[in-house]
């Protein structure tokens, strides 16, 4: 069989905020060799149209690594994670992409296994309403902490109080201070901080931050696009309040993939998580929506459909 | 009983490095009830000369938080750290306050429980002359790691190299750049950092770093004086890695002292790690001692003889 099939390219070596211009829509006509380079991975589901292997047939829905393209060609190997999904699953299928996938993966992972937190425990989450941070908020509510989380709209504010059930939360472009601010939302300190951001939000968090506290370091999408921007974290308040920093990432827990998605699919038939998706359509818009996560454009998971 | 005690008080707030100065000896007539306030506490042994508790008589020597001064007044309580040492130990009072004291915990406590080092991992040491950094080193590489210490004379890394076993040491002063220095002694990368400095030396160590390193954050002495020297680790590197920063330090591992400082002692007294010790005399040494630290002119712990 052959196609043909559209993908995303970069165009060139991208410096601080990627913009649209640096993408282009290009075209191939693939065959059974997969064709290399320039294509570009991303984690999405699919159907799987043809099959040399016994493990998937024509009309499988698949998720794991794919590309931004019509049509992907893999080769199953333990190093390839491409999961069959039940067709019977009352769950969307979108939702494999996010809180079934790796963003649940990620929140869970980062939160229950890297902070481990206590009932009572106060969790600050920063970009909370972005597709980790908002399931992050919710788990750590359902493990009975009080949770506070920061975002950059103030309808983002109000989802993650009215509708996800955060304790609290603020408009970090409203705050002159983020440290008098989180002084004020954590009047008794913080005890986990699930940082998505890095930079100034990480020093203030930690300034915040009570003894024998966790910061489990997820994204500095402050610092992807300016290395200026760098945190320069007080040290010595991480000595005196004997904090532990630990980055990870949502791979590091894939042998509990079932363990995970078990659990927070059951949170989401019974109501108790909320999944908050961000749909776009068609090949054209990859660009526009990949860009947009730099500027805090999305609310919860953003996926584009093909 | 009524004595005439000589202290150590600091004159004024110190800003920047601390220098003679700061410091002068003031005298007191001390009695049985405790004075207050600008006597400054250090760990450190002596002998008993009067008491009231049951647990304590005269001649007893005792290690733990006393003073900078003559005579020490303190009440036992499970808040103040105050061990009997027994006078038919063979080892030298002295080493109490070193390796059997709160540096030998650091060392011990930072290295096995915060770093757990596996047999032929790759371990760096900043300040690695120094009272902590001596010991661990030493631990380090009876743990059957790869070790490399940097300090700051060639004399401590002669002494590191030819007397305390470790397989490489370089004088960080004589290298221009040390992210190119930490690439040559560690073509296969650093596994564990045990960070007595902070600063650009662990920036350049994260840069150095394998997956799942593990930085034990005991002193960033080179922060101390001088907040705009703070460190701005890659925090994205964090992250790819799975680096775990943890802040510590001795108090932590206090209810296990015994433990620790019986297998430390066994290792002194079997030959296997070497207890550096920089002793200066009299009350007056005091203020050069402690501000000597600040510069490196100590090797070993610093231990001032009164």
């Amino acid at each position: 069989m052959e196609v043909e099939s559209r993908y995303v390219a970069v165009k060139h070596h991208v410096e601080g905020f990627p913009c649209e211009d640096d993408f282009e829509v290009k075209k191939t006509r693939l065959r059974w060799t997969p064709e290399s380079g320039e294509r570009i991975a991303a984690y999405g589901a699919g159907e799987v149209v043809a099959s040399a292997c016994e493990e998937y047939e024509a009309g499988d829905i698949v998720a794991g690594v794919l590309g931004w393209e019509d049509y992907t060609l893999f080769s199953p190997s333990p190093a390839v994670l491409m999961s069959k999904l039940s067709t019977s699953n009352d769950l969307p299928l979108s939702h494999h992409l996010s809180a079934l996938g790796t963003s649940g993966m990620t929140a869970y992972g980062g939160l229950y296994e890297v902070c481990r937190p206590e009932r009572g425990e106060k969790v600050f989450v920063s970009a909370a309403s972005g597709s980790v941070g908002s399931l992050v908020g919710q788990f750590a509510k359902l493990a009975g902490c009080y949770v506070v989380g920061c975002a950059g709209t103030n309808a983002k504010v109000d989802l993650l109080k009215n509708k996800l059930g955060f304790d609290e939360a603020f408009n970090y472009k409203e705050e002159p201070d983020m440290k008098s601010a989180l002084k004020r939302y954590f009047p008794d300190g913080i005890d986990i901080y699930f940082d998505n951001v890095g930079g100034e939000t990480l020093e203030a968090a930690l300034a915040s931050m009570n003894t024998y506290g966790r910061v489990a370091l997820c994204g500095v999408i402050s610092e992807y696009t300016d290395p200026g921007r760098r945190a320069t974290p007080d040290l010595l308040e991480v000595i005196y309040k004997r904090i532990i920093i630990r980055g990870f990432f949502a791979w590091d827990f894939m042998t509990r993939f079932g363990e995970f998605t078990g659990i927070i699919g059951d949170w989401i038939r019974q109501g108790k998580v909320q999944v908050i998706e961000d749909v776009s359509d068609g090949m054209e818009s990859v660009p526009s929506a990949f860009t947009a996560l730099f500027h805090g454009n999305n609310i919860g998971k953003k996926l584009v459909k093909l």
